[in-house]
């Protein structure tokens, strides 16, 4: 059976790539890091997410990201609210954690070559996204290339590894669609990048304001709890 | 003044590295990694170095990179002993590390980011190597693509980053001769992938033999100590 390294974060994009990697016949093996964001209710909901679609292995590596600084996911600075999709579509937001993505497929890569896996699933989205330059789809065909020069099976030519990225021309509405029709189990999920020490979702970091968006303009309940000051 | 990271083993390709960054002008921000590798000597080494070239800073990230398996250096395999030149010219030998030199990179490129470094020096080499696919000039060549398209200055074209290799084309012997000139504090550096207990070099390990190789046809004298066997 052919393998899939898939990023997991717990969040929407991710629990819905998760499906559609199942979906295309990969055997899972999800992978998740813990980076010095701001909350680890994000592991709780990958870990239920991973389960949910059978993952064979669900690995969790931890990283300080916020030894280098330089975002708000990961510092003292506060992450922005109440963001019009306007503002979201110009420039990159102080939560851009640097090279982030890069060092997330990174270590995929690590994982997908010692398992011998043909795909990396990762939930990138440069349509209804925040801005960051490790989204686009030029990052990830270099990262592709990269993959294909960096490793043992790719010198050898046995395996020509993948970067899939099936969100990565889908507006927020269309992954929502595709979401339910996958069966992604959505009140498992958690987009929020600061929520109340209940764990309930802000409602108005760009993250949380994407997904409503997403949800309303699909037609489709959101069944996750949101803080009251952001209904 | 312009910044470089230079990623710093401790040992000398990457002291030599770290010795050519200072002579071109950079202010060195030393970047090592723990990794789950066999030892720590190199870690001193490193810290040493880093000290010796009057680096910036010198940061060390911990990794767990022994929890994807498949290589000697993590991992219970055995570390291979007295290999010749030619044995080493083929194929690539168990103490491959799977992506290392793309999670070392990517880790480096986040740090870059932050600082605004122009430059980011490693110490790889494709001439007198142990066959690693990381170590080549194409994968070189495709990280720097990468890493201009992966972060905010690369998208505001602001900095061009460069993925600096200066040892790449160069013998052990040129390497050795180099460092000399540069006052590389040779005593310093550590190369063993397998030391002994008291921290003493193996000197049959591929990277002993290299090195052990590099010195004596450059006709300087190895300043460090070698377990008796391997002498």
């Amino acid at each position: 059976m052919k393998k899939a390294v898939v990023l997991c974060s717990g969040g929407l994009d991710s629990s819905t790539v998760m499906a559609i990697a199942k979906a295309e016949g990969y055997d899972l093996y999800a992978l998740s890091f813990e980076y010095g964001q701001r909350h680890r209710i994000e592991m709780e909901s990958a870990a239920r997410i991973a389960r949910h679609f059978g993952a064979r292995e669900h690995r969790v590596v931890r990283l300080d990201l916020a030894q280098f600084g330089g975002s708000a996911l990961t510092g003292p600075l506060g992450v922005p609210k109440d963001r019009s999709p306007d503002e979201m579509a110009h420039g990159i937001p102080v939560t851009y954690v640097p090279a982030r993505n890069t060092i997330f497929l990174a270590f995929a890569l690590a994982w997908a070559e010692v398992i011998e896996a043909e795909a990396i699933f990762i939930g990138v989205n440069a349509l209804d996204y925040s801005g960051y330059p490790d989204c686009r789809p030029e990052f990830v065909e270099a990262f592709e290339n990269l993959a294909r020069l960096a490793t043992r099976s790719g010198i050898e030519n046995r395996i020509k590894l993948a970067i899939q990225t099936p969100l990565i021309r889908m507006s927020k509405r269309e992954i929502v669609l595709k979401g339910a029709d996958l069966g992604v189990p959505f009140h498992l999920t958690h987009s929020c990048y600061d929520p109340t020490p209940a764990g309930k979702a802000c409602g108005r970091c760009d993250s949380c304001r994407l997904r409503k968006k997403g949800f309303s303009e699909a037609g489709v309940a959101d069944p996750i709890a949101y803080d009251a000051a952001g209904e």
